[in-house]
This record gives C-alpha cells, structure tokens and sequence, in this order.
C-alpha cells in the first residue's frame, strides 16, 4: 500500500537542541527532500514567525518542486478569539502554502491548563479555525496534539475534538504522541479505535521520548494510518521525531509498503548525510540504514561469517538504502577484516606473509597511541604502503614554525614553511586565521609551485577530538576531510600537540590526492 | 514482576565501532554496573581473546561484587572436535566464571554456510558443550544466535538446537535478534512459541539494525521473557545493541515491572555519562531517558506550557531516572526560557524590562558568530553579568604570543603572557605540548600568585567543532570542561582561530571558577 511521508524536519526538527537553519539551509533541505520524493514538506511556523513568514512567501512563490507540496504549521485560534481575527490564521491563508497543518487540543490537561479555556471553548476554537481555512479553499490536516495522552485521560472528549474538525471541513486527522511516551501497543488499540470513530483517513505522528518512535510509527501504521509523520535523523526537541531515515525502508523492506516513489530508497543514506551538513551537525554514525556504521563489521567471527555469506550478519543489503559494507580494522577484528582492506591496497600480500604480520602489528601500536583509522581510509593506505616500502616521496616538509598573537585582526597567525621536493627547496610563508590555517596555507602554497592540482584541493572538515582526558595536555586525534570536488577522502594524525596532528592529517591528505592524481591511485 | 538484566557492554559492546575498554577501563564498568544493580555482567570471551583471560583471571578473584554476577561469553565447540577437547570450552571453565553465556546456531544458514558441517553435527556441538559446562558445575545461558532468522527459515530445527540446549542441563535460552532486522510483532509471536515449546526460562537479546531494539526487546518481555540484554547507551555492533538506558525505564515505569533493586533507577543518568566516559565516547545527547537533551525545552511554545504544568512536554519526571530539566535559550524559544535562565543568574531582572531586551538582542548575535550556550552555562552567566556590569574584573591578560615548532620533543610550544590584577602586573611563560597548553599553562601560572585556589582546577576536556565549513579558515567553537574535583563547570569560545576560540573558553573557566571560589556565586 502507499504510504503517504510527511517530512517535518524544518519545522518540529527545527526544535531540536543544537538544530537551526537559515534561509539558504531550509531552501537547500526543501530540495534534498523533494528529490527522495517525500510528499509534503512542512517548512515551519509563519504564524509565529516573522522569519517564517518571509521564508514561505519566497518558497511558495519561487520553488518549483517536483513532487512534494509545501505545508504551513500553525494554532487553531486564540481563546476568546474570533478565527477571522486571529493574526495566526491570518498568517497561515497569506502564507501561499495550499496544505496547513493546523494543531489543536485534544487533552483536557492543555485545555485547561495550559490554554486556561473551556472544555467547550476549545471545540469551537477546532471548529471555527478550520473551517475559515478550508473557506480559503486550503486543505487542512488537523494535527491532534497529545492525542494518546488526551485519549487516556478522557476518551470521549478527545474524540469530540476530532469530530469537530472532521466536520468542520479538515481532509485528514493527524494523531500525534507529542510527549513520545506511548508504547506501541497502546498506540495501535488506540489508533484502531479512532479508525472507527472517525471517518477522515489519519496520520501518525510520533516522538523518540521512550526510544519507540519507529515502533510507534510503525504500530499505527499497523493500525490503519497512511500517512507518517516525522524527520531526517531524527531531528526534533528532546529525543528527537520518528526518524524517518529509520520509519521508511522499514515499511519499504519489512512491510511491503511503498513511501517514496520508484528506486528513490537508495538516495535515503545521501540524502540523509546531506541534511546533516546542512544543518552542520555530525551524522550520528550508529543510525540504523543510514549511519557509516549500520553494516560495519568489526567483531572477527561476524568478518568471518560475512565473508562466507553476506546474509549472515546483515537483515538487508545496504545497496537497498544506498548505504556500504565496511569492515574495521581493529583490535577486535581478525585478520580477516585487515586482509579485505588490504586486498584493496595491496593486492599481492598474502594472509600468511611476515609483512602482513608486520602491518597487523603497525596498526596496533598507531591505535594504542590513539589513532582511529576506521573514519579514515586514506591515511590507512598511506600507513601501509609504507610499511611496504611502497609510499612514494611526493615531497618532504623540513621545518616548520607558527607564531599566533592575541587576536586583533583576521591574519593573526603567520607561518614560515621550507619543503623539499626532488632535491629542489621551496621556503615560502603564509598567514592566516589561526594557525592550522596558516600552517594549512603555508605548505600548500610552498606545494603548488610543483603540483598545480593541489590549487583544487579543499578542506571539507577538520574534527578534533581528545583522545585520553588529562586536560589540554592529552592526545588529540585531528580527522580532515578533504575533496577535489569530485572525490571525498578523510585522513587522520594523533599527537599530543594539535599543531602537528594537524600537519600530519593535512600532508597526509595532500600526498593521498597526489596519489590518486599522479599515480592514478583508487 | 521481577525482570532479570544482564549488561553485555564489555563484551557485545565492544564490538561497537570506535568502541574500546582497557583493563582498567573494564574494572570501572563493572563497578559502575554493579552499583547500578544490574543482575549480570557479560564480561568478554576469554575463549577467544586472550587479554580477556587475563582479564576474568583477575576480576573473578579480586573484585568483591555487591550484587552482579560475572559471565563469560564463549562459543560451542568447533565441529568434528570433542568437547572435553577444546580449547575454548576449556578456556570458559578455566575463567573462574560461574555463569557461562555459550552461544550456538539456531541456523541452518549458519550451519551449513558459516559453521560448514551438517544440522545434526550442530545439535551435537550444542548438547556436548552444554553438558561439559554443566559437569564443571556451571551455570549455562545459552545464547540461540540468529534464533528468529533461523526460526523463520525452519521453525522446527531452530526449536530443536533449544532443546539439545536444555536437554543436556542449561539453565535459560537466550533469543537473539542478532542481526537486528526482526519486527517486534515478529519477536513476540515467536518468543510465544518458544515458551510453549520449552520450558527453561527465556531471556531476550535484540540489536537496533531497524531501530526497534527497544521495541523489540519489550516485546519479548511481554511475550514472558524474564530477562533482558542490552548494552549501556546501545554500544554494540553496527547500529548497536538494545540500550539498557531505555528498556529499563520503559519497563519499570510504564509496565509495572522491576529490573533493578529498590531506589536505584535515578542512578541510571549518571552510570550512562560515566561509562561514555570510560569508554571516551561522546554521549549521544538526544538518548531517551539521559540524554542532556531528553527534557530539554526549546520551542517557545513547549516552554510556556511547561511552565504551566510540567506534565504538559514530559513523558515522566526526569528526577524518576536522575536527569533534570532544561530550558534552552535559542531563537526558537520565547522570552520565558531565558527568563527561567536569568531568574538564577540575575533574580531581580523583570520579563519587560530594557535590560533584558539587551541580554536577548546579545545573546542572539553571539549565536549568530557561532555560539551556543546550550552547552555551557558558565559562559552563559558571564556574558549575562556583563551585560549588566555585574562581571567582576578578576583579572586581565593584556598579551600573548605563542609559538609553535615541527615537533622535535615534547615540548614543542611556548607561550608568553602578561596579565593584569589589582593594577599588578606578572609577566610570565610556559612551555607546553601544543600552544593550547602552552598557553593555558602560562595563564594559570601567571594568575596562581593572586589566585592559589587556580591550582586546584585542572582541565576535563576540551573538544574543538568548526561552526560553518570553509576549510581550516572557517569558525570553530572550543568547548572546556573544567573541574575542581568536587564541581565541573563548562565554557565556550568561538573565533575563526582555536588559539582565540580556546583563549576565551579557557580564560571564562578561570573567571567562572573564581566567582564561584571568592564571591560565593552558584
């Protein structure tokens, strides 16, 4: 059956802690989620935000999506307000969005509490706001907050509140489990029972408080929903939304319904990282489907099994949501998983070999001292080929020397680099903004002179993390990643000094691009 | 009813990627866990590893556990081996554990594709690794790998390999989801069948591949399970193991059942944050039920109502599991977050007045450069009280220098400083490894002559996130956690340059100290 996708992540993601996007952001995610195919976008609140107000008045007026329609949130109308006055309403019918998602009180606990109203004042603030939209020829979806927990605490009454919107004019019912506390049982008898008090096809719209939005979701689903409700990664306040990265390929793959149109799964794992870095925020790499770690495989009896059948430690192939098979390299692992990847580096090794023995060993000892090479591909290859003897000398720095100030201008940071490169010595010197970006800029301009494609090069992202915990004295391991614009590749340097684990992840990145280009090096 | 929980951090745990647990790392975990009163700790594979060896050499005879048992996870005999043959089996009886955790295949895909010997020669490794076990005088979990798969693709020989299990004198059956991809519609239709087919009790062991471990794992409590295995924050491979962090709140708060001893649920939020820090990983801050985030308020409207009554946004009291409420102050929150924020830092200040306006309208733009006080309340009380001309003048540094080497030895940088106290100026230097310690050791050493209480304090962590993505020039916030070993306090900092970004957080968390020492600030 197709199941209708509401993506939510500009608007309830948007109220996650740490989430914010500016104009640019939301126009760039609208797009991401129009080409996975989600069918509506609710793009946020222009009824209490003026930012949102512009916002939508440029994205009705000049996006031209493909498939999704855009959806404004907002309020049924103040107490004590009549519905043509109210300045939300009002916001919502000027918004240009022809779909609202218009959210009221189901349980009485809010009514009276927290809108200090009547039990019957609050069925005609349901009534009167949506009829005046649906007079505007809107279509309104009327989102029932704290359904469930309304629902437990008196039934009756939050199921009248559903009838008034259903007979004021709204094409689908949305409940919602605004707290995340429901378990899914009790959303499915629940979901079940509206089905049958209500004749408007309904949503399900979940939060993660319990760590059961999925399941939630999925239950009302089960129930007779058909339309989910929820975010990219999850994004939301508190615990976040049902992940929609997570509610998606298991309705797709586990209950044979269909979300997104024909073959857009496979773009979940892109599009799902792309809204990360718009939003500037790290993939949660543990994310089922969609995490770098969903299929990697690090225990050596799971490599093993994995290499004589991929069924056996994995439920679906990660091609299916355009995720990728990995297998770590470390402690834990066999042989087995170091030879997968050195089969890729070093083609001729054998299993057996002393070098192979020596590289294990290598590894080892880096990893002690805190590096991490399961994020970092390129400066595994560049570990191992030397150990082989194999890494060719691109260049050398001979010395460097940084000097940063107290900050009063932008260029507070100068760096004096000399490198040598086929017995020729280039000294040069740059400045930048602190002084991993002078030193950055130093040595790839000391470079340049004899490598005109490191001009292409550019850092994505540099993460620095603390490896063990004595205060600022302890090891830091510093991950670049770097593109061409065309490829990504990540390298890695540990020292207890960020100068120099920097300068080790930033050569290592710039001998690894010179070995893809140079020596045609995948 | 009384629900049985064994803690397989330390050992499926550690197969989780970036995952890793020193000797001592392991010793703490164990403590932690035992102190939380969880009623078994798998500890590792001594058959398998020999580090572990050593390891349930040691802790089988020198930790004195108040509550926990220890177990040893270890596998069936290899096929064509006797089992008073082999070295694994022997290995668990040599661990000094009393409760083995012996898992077999449950499989006829990993029987014949993974083990490569035949169903029967499978029931026969189960039956006699069982029974040897057992003549030792142990105690035998035994851990049905890929039961559902298996029972799925042949429901009668999956059952089969449980009874050779009980048969020969096991005291529970494990099910595992070890792959992760069953619904839990499915684990609960299931976990009934087994139970009518057996009649040992039954523990249930999922991992989150689809983002229903949790779900899954109450499924099969329901199904009559009476024990359940998950990991601390759902450490484990790929997408992790169940998370202990939320089925046992989940089952002891919303379905009546008991898992830990009396009075020890609101120990859960800090055992989380202490074994994130043992094993040096970030705690995923969105996690249900300990999150910093999961009762953190941040939309506007969300705020008001909490303040209204505090059941409106919460699923349940976060005291209940020993985490607290939040109120964040960011654009999306209305005034009354910031209220409830400033109410501690400055009592006297009203809701109208310009004053506040002021803080809102800084607050604001230092969110815009990058900030975010979210994290870091000490920073936040700083920038308040100086906008109120209530930040005492502790101490000025009037310049700094450092300078960086290539790193020949340890200490590779130097920092000169010139503070300002009382009119009194100290000029100093400091040599350190990396000009962030450089640095921070010289400005404590310049202040301690007029603060000896400096001395006390020493640095926690410090974590370094660019702020937008421009290569290396482009904004970082530096985060410092600081401690006096009784209290911990968090700053921020942010410039395009980490040595200006790490100046700042590093010179607020002396400011922040010394409030909080001379002026009796909380």
């Amino acid at each position: 059956m197709k199941i209708q996708v509401l993506d939510t992540t500009l608007r309830d993601g948007a109220q996650g802690e740490g989430v914010v996007f500016s104009h640019e952001d939301k126009i760039q995610v609208i797009r991401a989620l129009d080409a996975l195919g989600v069918d509506y976008i609710e793009a946020g609140n222009p009824a209490s935000n003026p930012k949102d107000q512009v916002f939508f008045a440029y994205a009705t007026e000049k996006l031209q999506l493909m498939h999704a329609k855009l959806v404004a949130f907002g309020s049924t109308c103040h107490a004590g307000c009549a519905a043509q006055d109210d300045p939300g309403l009002r916001a919502l019918i000027q918004s240009g969005a022809q779909t609202i998602s218009l959210f009221g009180k189901s349980s009485l606990l809010h009514v009276e509490q927290v809108l200090q109203t009547t039990p019957e004042e609050n069925l005609r603030l349901i009534t009167d706001s949506v009829k005046l939209l649906v007079d505007h020829g809107l279509q309104v979806f009327y989102d029932a907050e704290h359904f469930f927990d309304g629902y437990n605490d008196d039934p009756d009454y939050a199921l009248r509140t559903l009838r008034a919107a259903q007979e004021a004019g709204a094409q689908l019912i949305v409940l919602c489990d605004t707290n995340g506390g429901t378990l899914p049982g009790d959303i499915n008898r629940i979901t079940q029972k509206v089905k049958k008090a209500i004749s408007l096809p309904l949503a399900i719209h979940c939060h993660n408080d319990a760590g059961l939005a999925t399941a939630c979701t999925l239950a009302g689903i089960e129930a007779g929903a058909i339309m989910v409700q929820g975010t990219i990664n999850g994004y939301g306040e508190r615990c976040g939304n049902a992940d929609l990265c997570q509610v998606i390929p298991n309705l797709e793959l586990k209950m044979g319904h269909q979300c997104l149109p024909d073959g857009k799964l496979p773009s979940l794992s892109k599009c799902a990282r792309l809204i990360a870095e718009i939003a500037n925020l790290s993939m949660y790499e543990h994310s089922p489907y969609v995490g770098r770690s969903a299929f990697a495989h690090k225990g050596g009896m799971h490599i093993d099994g994995m290499l004589k059948d991929r069924r056996s430690f994995e439920h679906i192939d990660p091609e299916l949501v355009g995720n990728s098979r990995r297998y770590l390299v470390s402690e834990v692992a066999g042989r087995g998983a170091l030879m997968t990847r050195l089969a890729q580096i070093a083609p001729d090794l054998s299993k057996e070999s002393e070098q192979t023995l020596q590289i294990m060993d290598m590894l080892k000892q880096l990893e002690q001292r805190g590096y991490s090479f399961e994020g970092a591909e390129g400066s595994l290859a560049l570990r191992v080929l030397g150990s082989l003897d194999r890494r060719r000398n691109f260049f050398e720095v001979l010395d460097f020397h940084v000097v940063s100030r107290k900050p009063e201008n932008d260029k507070n940071a100068q760096a004096f680099v000399k490198v040598m490169v086929d017995g020729q010595q280039e000294i040069t010197a740059d400045e930048g903004d602190g002084p991993v970006n002078a030193l950055d800029l130093a040595i790839r301009k000391a470079l340049t002179r004899f490598y005109p494609c490191i001009g292409r090069m550019r850092l994505r992202d540099f993460t620095v993390r603390v490896v063990d915990s004595e205060g600022s004295a302890s090891s830091v391991r510093v991950r670049v990643e770097s593109t061409d614009g065309e490829h990504d590749w990540a390298t890695v340097g540990v020292s207890s000094n960020v100068i120099e684990a920097s300068f080790i992840a930033l050569t290592d990145s710039i001998e690894y691009m010179l070995m893809r280009e140079l020596d045609g090096w995948q």
